[in-house]
C-alpha cells in the first residue's frame, strides 16, 4: 500500500512516522506548500518522497490520502482525493460544515471508498477499556456524561475553542453512548479577547433521560482532562492527566427505594470500593493507522468512519449556532 | 445580648456552640418541634434554655433570632421575628422566593432591624484572602468565574441540587465580583431519579463581558470543590478539598498583542510562577456570629445582608425557571 | 463500670467523651494537677467528677484507670493503679523503659488485671482492612514495610521525634507482621535545633529476610503519612492523608523466573490493576474503649496488650541507643 | 568537532540525537558490538557512521569519546580513550571503583583532557532553579536533604539498586550542598529476590551538623521522585513526578527562641506562604552536550567533572560496603 500525506505541520511528523512504521505501507509521499516543513521532514524521514503540489501527489500511484491541514481545507482536499479514487484519512474535526461531511460520505459510498476520521482518543487504551466496561454492563445504564478539557491553550485563528477541543470529547461520548440519540444542544460561553470564544459550556440532551456536558477552555491556569460517567450501577472517572491510574471505577451509586411513607427518603446512596484497571499504553495513532488500512483491505467501514465524523460536526455546528445566541437550544435532526 | 435559635437539626449544634462562645452573648435559647433534638442539645449544652414553641421563645427578652429550619419556613419565621422587633440571622438560601426576601428587607428597614444571611463561605479564611487579592488589583479585571461543587450527596426532598449547593458559590461570586451586574441566567441539567434535578449546569451573564459557570451535582463519585477565577493579570484556583494549599495564584495569563499583520497571532499566553498564600483557619461560623453582633451593636448592615441574600435568591429562582425549560435564558431585572 | 482518667491535657477530652459515650460506663472520674484543665473539662462535660489528687481518684470505687500523662509518669501511675487492683489503659508509648513495661506486665499477670496500651491506629478502619488483606494471604509473604510520618510538628521537651511519632508505625508493623521476629534495629538522624533528634531514619531487621524502615520527622514542610507494604503476590499503599482512597492494593509485583541461561533476566515485573477497598470510618478511640471494656468483662488480653506495648518500647529503646551512636546496630533480645 | 559514541543501547539514541543537533559537532561516529543496535541507529540516524570495533573508532579523527556502556566497562574504555588523547564523556556512575575514577582523573590532568560525567539532573531546569535558590541564601543554611526515588524498576544484573538509582540523588546533593563535606555513610536494605539489594536506605553524615538520607527501591508499586530540603530560613520540596509545580518553596520553618524559663518552648514553628517558581523545560542532555563542548573549547573543567564523578563513586562504594555489613558506618576519607 502507498499513502500520501497532505499537511506536514504540527501533527505531520507523527503521521509520517506511524505510516512509515506500518508493515503494509511500502511507500509514503508527503506534501506541503511550505518549503521549511518539506525540509524538516526530509531531514527526519529521508525515506519519504516530498513535494509541494497536491495534484502531483494525487497523480502518484497511491491508495490513500491522509489530510492534516487546517479544517477549512478538509472538504476541498478530501473531495478531490475521493474523486481521484483514493481512500481518505481526515484529521478531526471532519469538516467545517455538516453538509460537506454528508457530501463526502455520499461520494465515498458511490465509489466504494473508505473515509477514516481521526478521532484519535477512540484508539487509546483508556477509552477502549472504558468502552469494554460500558458494553459489559458493569456501569449499568448511563445517566450522565461530564467532561472538562481546559488549559492555557494556544488560541486558534480560524475557529473558537469548541471546534478546537470539543471534537475529542464529543467523539468519546458518541462512542461510549452508542445507541443514545442526541436531540438538542445548547452552548454558553464568552469571547474574552477577540471574536472567537475561549470558554464554552456545552449541554447535550438525549432522546432518553441522559444528559451530557462539556467544559472546554483555552484560558485555565491549570490543565484538567477529566471525564465523569454516571451509571445506574457504577460510576467512572477518567483522568487523562494521571500517569498511572487513569480510570477509576466506583462501586458507589444511587439507589431508588420504594417506601411506605412519603416522608421517608426515596433516594439513597451507597459508597463502595474503587477499582482502577490497568490501561494498555500502545500509541493511539499506530492503532488508528492499523484500523484504517485494515478497513481498506477488508472493504468495510473503519471504527471511526465518515458517519462518526458527521455526527460530531453536527453537534459542533449546533453548539456554534447556540453560543452565538446566548445558549439558544438547537434541535439536532 | 440574648439570642434564640429556631431549628436544632444538623446545623443547630454548631450555631449553639458558636453563640455560646461569643463573649457578648449572655443567654442562648433553643427551639425545635422535635423532642429528640431538644434532648440532644440539652445533654451537650446544659446552659441553653430549650422549648418546643416558637412563640414562647419570641416572647422571651431576646435581641435576635437565628433561623436554621428548612427553607420554606424561613420567610414566615423571619417575618414573625422581625414583627416582634428582633434582629434575624437566616441560614442560606435566604428565602424560597425573591418576593419574600424583598418583603423581609422592607420590614427590617422600616423597623431598623438587622438581617444577616449566613453565606458562611464569605467568612472563611480562603474566600477572605481571595477577596483581598481581587480588591488589591493583583488579579486584574475578572474575565470569568468557574465553580464545580459535586459529590455523592444526600438528595433533598423539598428542593433540587441548585437550591442545595449553588447558594455557596453564588454568594462567593457576588462577593468577589462586587460591582459586576448579573443580567441573565441559564441552567441545564437532569433529574435522573425523581422530580428534582440532581445535576445542574448554570451559566451567568454579566453586563460587561464577564461570564460565570457553576456545576453542581449530587451524583458524582468523587468530591470536587474547585473554583477558577480568570483575570486579565493573573489567574487563581481555589481548591477547597486541599488541606494546605487551598489557593494558588498563577502569574500566567493571556496577553493581547497588536500586530501589524492580521495574519499574525493576536493573542499570546505566558506561563509564570505560582504563589499559594497562607490561609487563616479560624472557624467561619465564629466570625459570622461576631459580624452579626457587631452589625447590631453598630447599627449597620452586616457583610452578608438581606440584600446579599436576595441577590442570590434571584439567581436561584431564574435558574429554577431555566432548568425547567431546557436552559431558556432568563433575564435578571 | 466506673473509670478514672488521669491527665486531662490535649488528648483528655477525647478520652472523656468516648468513655462517657460507652453504654457500660456508668461513671467517669477525671484528675489533673492543673486547675485550668479541670475547669475546661467541667464546662464541657458536666457529668464528670473531677479532682486534682491521683490518690483520691484511686480511692474511688473505680474498675479501671486511664493514664494520659507525659510518658515518664506512665510507669509510676500505672504501677500504683495495678497495685490498687485497677485495670489500666495507658497511652502510647507504654513506658519510657522496657524494664518498666515488663514489671507492669508481671504485676498485672499476678493480680489478673488487664493492661490496654492505646496503639490507636490498630483500631482504625484502614489498619483493620489492611490486616484482613494480609491475613487472607492476598498480599503474599511480606517482603518489606516502609513508613513515612513527617510534618512540621511541635517539638517535644522530654523526648525526641522517635518516641513521639514512631510508636504509631511500630505498632502497625508489629500488628501486620505478626509472627515476624525483630532481631536488630539501627537508627540514624540529626538534632538540628537542640539536644533531641528532629529527624530519624530507623531500619528494622527480622529473623527472616523481611526488612522495615521508618522515617519520622518534625521538620518537614509537607505532611506525609504514607506506608508501603511489599508482598510476594501484591503490593499495598496506605496513604492516611487521602480522604477517600486511603488504601490501594496493586496487582503488580516482582516474579522470579528460572531461566536456562544465567545471562537472561531472573527477575521480572508485572503491572496490573489497582483496587481500593472501602474503609469504615468509625472513630478508633470508641473501638479501643469497647475492646478495653470487653477484655475486662471477658477476662482476656485486649488486642493491644501490655505485651504489644513492650514490643514497641523495646524497638524505641534500641532506636534511641542506636541514634546516639550514629546508627550502631542494636540486637533485640 | 567530531565525536564517537561507544554503547548504543537504551540511552544511545538520545546521545546520538543530541550530539547530532549540536551546532559545533560536524561528525558523529557510533560503535556497538551488537549488530541489531547498529541497524537500529542506522535506520533512525542515517548521518551517523557506525562500526562494531572500538579501536577502529578511536583511530578516527575524533576529539571526544562518549561512553554509554555498562558500568564495569567505563574504566577500561575511558582509559583507552584518554590515552589516545580524546576528551571523554562518561555516563553515571563514573566508575565501579573510586581508585579507577582517581586514575582517570590523573591521566586526564596529565594530558590536559576533559572528563565530563553525565550527572544529567544537574542540567535540568528544576535542579538549576533549586541551586539558584540555595546560592541566593533564600533557603538559609541547609539542615537536611531527604530523597526518595522508588518505583517498580527493572532489576539490573550487575549492580544493586544503589548503583542504579542513587547516583542521581547523590550528584544533586553534592551540587546543592557544595562546601559541605561528607564524613560518613551507612546503608541498610534488603535483597529480597536475589543477591543484589532491591531496597536501600542510605544515611549520610557531614562535617557540620547537616544530614542526608536516600531511599532507593526497585520494588515499590508507586513511582515517587521526591526531595525535601530543610533550611534555616525556608524549606523546599522538589517533586519530579509533578508536571507543572515541580518545586515548592515553603516560607515555613523552625525558629529557636531564647526564653527566660527553661520550662517554656525553646523551638517554635511557623507556617507561611508557598511559592512555586516556573521551571524551564529545556532538555537536560542538550545542555549537558553544550557544557561538555564548551569545556573542551575553553580548556576548563565542566560543571560535572571527573572530580564530581569520583565524589559520588566514593559514597556509592561506602554504601555498598555498609549495606553488606548491616549498616556499618563507613568513614569517607
Amino acid at each position: 500500500m502507498k499513502v500520501g500525506i497532505i499537511g506536514l505541520g504540527y501533527w505531520g511528523p507523527n503521521l509520517v512516522r506511524n505510516f512509515l512504521a506500518h508493515p503494509e505501507v511500502e511507500k509514503v509521499y508527503g506534501c506541503d506548500k511550505k518549503e521549511d516543513r518539506i525540509k524538516f521532514i526530509a531531514s527526519r524521514f529521508p525515506a519519504v518522497e516530498l513535494m509541494t503540489d497536491y495534484d502531483e501527489m494525487l497523480a502518484k500511484d497511491i491508495d490513500a490520502v491522509i489530510i492534516a491541514t487546517p479544517v477549512d481545507l478538509h472538504y476541498p482536499l478530501a473531495k478531490k482525493a475521493l474523486e481521484a479514487g483514493k481512500h481518505i484519512w481526515v484529521e478531526k474535526p471532519f469538516t467545517a460544515k455538516s453538509a460537506h461531511a454528508q457530501e463526502l460520505i455520499d461520494i465515498a459510498a458511490e465509489k466504494n471508498l473508505r473515509i477514516f476520521v481521526d478521532h484519535t482518543f477512540i484508539y487509546t487504551g483508556a477509552v477502549k477499556k472504558i468502552k469494554e466496561l460500558v458494553d459489559s454492563g458493569e456501569i449499568g445504564d448511563i445517566t450522565y456524561f461530564d467532561s472538562v478539557r481546559i488549559n492555557l491553550g494556544l488560541f486558534q485563528h480560524d475557529v473558537n475553542v469548541i471546534w478546537d477541543l470539543a471534537p475529542h470529547d464529543l467523539s468519546i461520548m458518541n462512542y461510549l453512548l452508542e445507541g443514545h440519540k442526541v436531540v438538542a444542544v445548547a452552548a454558553h460561553g464568552v469571547a474574552s479577547y477577540y471574536d472567537h470564544e475561549n470558554i464554552a459550556q456545552i449541554s447535550v440532551y438525549f432522546d432518553n433521560n441522559s444528559f451530557a456536558h462539556f467544559h472546554v477552555n483555552w484560558t485555565s491556569p491549570v490543565k484538567i482532562r477529566k471525564m465523569l460517567l454516571g451509571g445506574t450501577k457504577k460510576m467512572l472517572v477518567f483522568d487523562d492527566m494521571e500517569n498511572f491510574e487513569k480510570i477509576k471505577v466506583y462501586d458507589s451509586g444511587i439507589e431508588m427505594k420504594t417506601t411506605e411513607s412519603i416522608h421517608e427518603a426515596l433516594v439513597q446512596y451507597r459508597i463502595g470500593d474503587m477499582h482502577s484497571p490497568k490501561v494498555v499504553a500502545t500509541e493511539a495513532l499506530a492503532l488508528g493507522a492499523k484500523e484504517f488500512i485494515a478497513s481498506i483491505n477488508e472493504g468495510r467501514e473503519p471504527l471511526t468512519s465518515g458517519k462518526d465524523g458527521l455526527d460530531v460536526v453536527k453537534i459542533l455546528e449546533a453548539s456554534e449556532e447556540s453560543i452565538k445566541n446566548r445558549g439558544k437550544l438547537i434541535e439536532i435532526a
